[in-house]
């Protein structure tokens, strides 16, 4: 048995296996701006006839387009407003942060638990050991309705990691290596499990780049299993395990890859594609007219750290635009504690509130036609950050933070000596 | 003679007099986002006959639509920056602030200057003794490409202010209280001069707001002259008077206005017009769903101080976005070194970058139908921060850090004892 499975297998007490459609209660559903829309009409058209709802697991986020860029984006959060109000919702406004980064930093989902959220990221959260895939609005409103969901049990595929990572290289180099090796159709229907002596050097920001960029390889789930480093974050913070699993036991799975991460370099995802994956080295050079840090793959406190780190006593290139978007308010407030926000203001970025906007191209820094961006984002499609003609590399906050000071794509290792 | 008068009688080397034509050297003609494209158009189009330019002394913001929030803006950015490299203009990207705060803090402008800005609220410059006017996109490629520009001056109505303003009142409600009675079209094709002894108790960042709010009663220009307050703030910036002139002299005004600001109190203009003015008292408990503070109006590092005095230990109601823009980098880094930025963040603020934004319904924080806002902008008429059905209160950004904490507008006093 995965872990997916020992979690649903406990969850709803008998033994389940991949493949085999279950139906289970939903621990936490959550939905964002760009989705939210329909899940209100689903469920207001639903309770027309029923009268009943379960909302007390349903979270909203405002974190798309926000703050509001147009009157029509200002009207759908208005809505959202005023559905959460009514029906219980717990609504996270303009400001608070982005969906995925809040429900673990805010203790919202915890290990064990099964999870949807009407957003594609949402394996994200699998990195604290939750149960997580994402789902369209009206599967997002079932559940919230209902509590209750069906869902097909992915078979699960295992990454082992071995080994150290070298410095200068993070955790987004780890998932750009494997996207570069599988392909964006790699996980199809598929849950990914990371094992391995190397996560025990993980935080949970690092974890949460990993499963986070699964989506990006077409899994429906990605999960790491609760150890050490993740009971350790749980009581710094006074979170617990909400349902417990064996843990340790590795079974189950129907495919194995191993990576040895001590000899990655830094990589880039080049457009159009996101498998689209080369060496730093290789790309070294290509001009660029903005940067972006942040979003729910790179916006946490050891992402904007190691941009401050790379950054501290050092200027944006000229003619480039840093935009530093911290995805949290709790991020924001910790960097600012630290001197994290004063160092990369200092240096010339332009520190925006948390969004998903640039990375989605739905506000805060789109492109034009013909410019390029690095971004350490998870997508790099024609048009995702722009105009269709405008060309996004994928990369880390240490290659993004060296990248912004050359103006140009660079080897963050040279700053970190 | 008034100050304006002095300033091109100077400038052109005869003495002339309101209501006269005149063509005059340009000192400094800038351009924003919203207004650059026309001006590239004009001046390339009329370089195709004559190869010319004389961009030295021009400027180019990129503020309104930063950062770009669609690939229009990006669009629009882009092209400032093409032409901004082939002609030599020199230009302020995303990031760097609002021109008008700019042109001011950056020494681009000095007393004595005769400026043009392709943006309504140029005569905010007029703070620091400039005689500044807002021009439309083709005088400004005009002023771009020859330096020269014909200018009617303007007759001018002198505003003496006396007396100390009281706690909790800011220069923001003097200009209201002036444009409650000489209304929207008080001071139409006219240039307003303020005099007085209550001058000297008002910093630049407070002089900035009451020439700006000039705007607001159709003046053309409006002028501070230079005194010690403005000798002290260029000595300590190492800038300097460009064009002396008799500054104490007090001549040639066809009307004028006294105001006591002793004995002024907390005001709004309510929606829908500038000029519909009420205390603060009047409108006590109207409920809000954002507060903004920003703008060329309130964005300074005294309205940015004032805002994180009164919140400091407080929090923004819960339910309620207050947006935060301070107006340049500049002082966002002083903000954020003295620990306003600390305050207003912890105090649950939305801190964004530098953008006209919000003000001028582009982005970054529009509203919905129905929803109700405090601003420290400078226009409240219908539609102006978003939907036409959502309504602006103009306050300063002391009553609208106290509605921030109320939900509701509320008078500052009880924050600042």
């Amino acid at each position: 048995m995965g872990l997916i499975e020992r979690i649903v297998s406990k969850a709803i007490g008998k033994n389940v296996s991949a493949g085999e459609i279950v139906v289970v209660n939903i621990d936490a559903v959550y939905a964002q701006d760009g989705t939210a829309p329909l899940v209100i009409d689903v469920v207001e058209k639903e309770l027309e006839l029923r009268k009943k709802i379960a909302a007390e697991r349903a979270y909203f986020f405002i974190d798309h387009s926000s703050p509001a860029p147009h009157v029509a984006a200002a009207t759908v959060h208005k809505e959202m407003r005023r559905f959460a109000k009514e029906y219980g919702v717990k609504l996270f406004d303009v400001g608070y942060g982005i969906s995925h980064q809040v429900v673990v930093e805010d203790g919202l989902v915890r290990p064990g638990m099964i999870v949807v959220g009407a957003d594609s990221h949402t394996p994200t959260i699998g990195a604290i050991g939750v149960y997580a895939t994402g789902v369209g609005s009206t599967d997002a409103a079932i559940a919230m309705m209902f509590g209750v969901l069906w869902l097909k049990i992915p078979e699960t595929v295992k990454v082992t990691l071995t080994g150290s990572l070298p410095k200068g290289v993070m955790s987004k180099d780890i998932a750009l290596n494997i996207i570069g090796n599988v392909k964006t159709d790699g996980m199809l229907g598929k849950a990914v499990e990371f094992r391995g002596d190397t996560l025990k050097e993980l935080s949970i920001d690092s974890r949460m780049t990993l499963t986070n960029m699964c989506t990006e390889m077409s899994a429906e789930s990605a999960i790491i299993p609760v150890d050490n480093v993740t009971r350790n974050w749980l009581a710094e913070r006074g979170y617990n395990v909400y349902r417990e699993v064996d843990w340790e036991k590795e079974d189950g799975y129907v495919d194995e890859i191993v990576i040895d991460v001590s000899k990655l370099e830094p990589l880039v995802a080049a457009p159009p594609d996101v498998d689209n994956v080369k060496s730093v080295a290789e790309v070294d050079g290509v001009e660029v007219d903005q940067v972006f840090i942040g979003s729910c793959t790179n916006g946490r406190l050891e992402d904007i750290e190691i941009a401050a780190r790379i950054l501290h006593g050092r200027r944006v290139k000229e003619g480039v635009r840093c935009i530093v978007s911290p995805a949290s308010r709790k991020v924001y407030l910790e960097a600012l504690r630290r001197g994290y926000i004063d160092v990369l203001a200092n240096a010339g970025c332009i520190i925006a509130p948390p969004t998903c906007g640039p990375c989605v191209g739905a506000h805060m820094g789109l492109l034009a036609a013909g410019e390029v961006a690095v971004a350490t984002t998870n997508r790099n499609f024609p048009g995702r950050m722009g105009h269709r003609d405008s060309k996004v590399y994928l990369s880390s906050p240490a290659v993004a933070a060296a990248t912004a000071i050359e103006g140009r794509i660079a080897d963050p290792r040279k700053y970190l000596l």
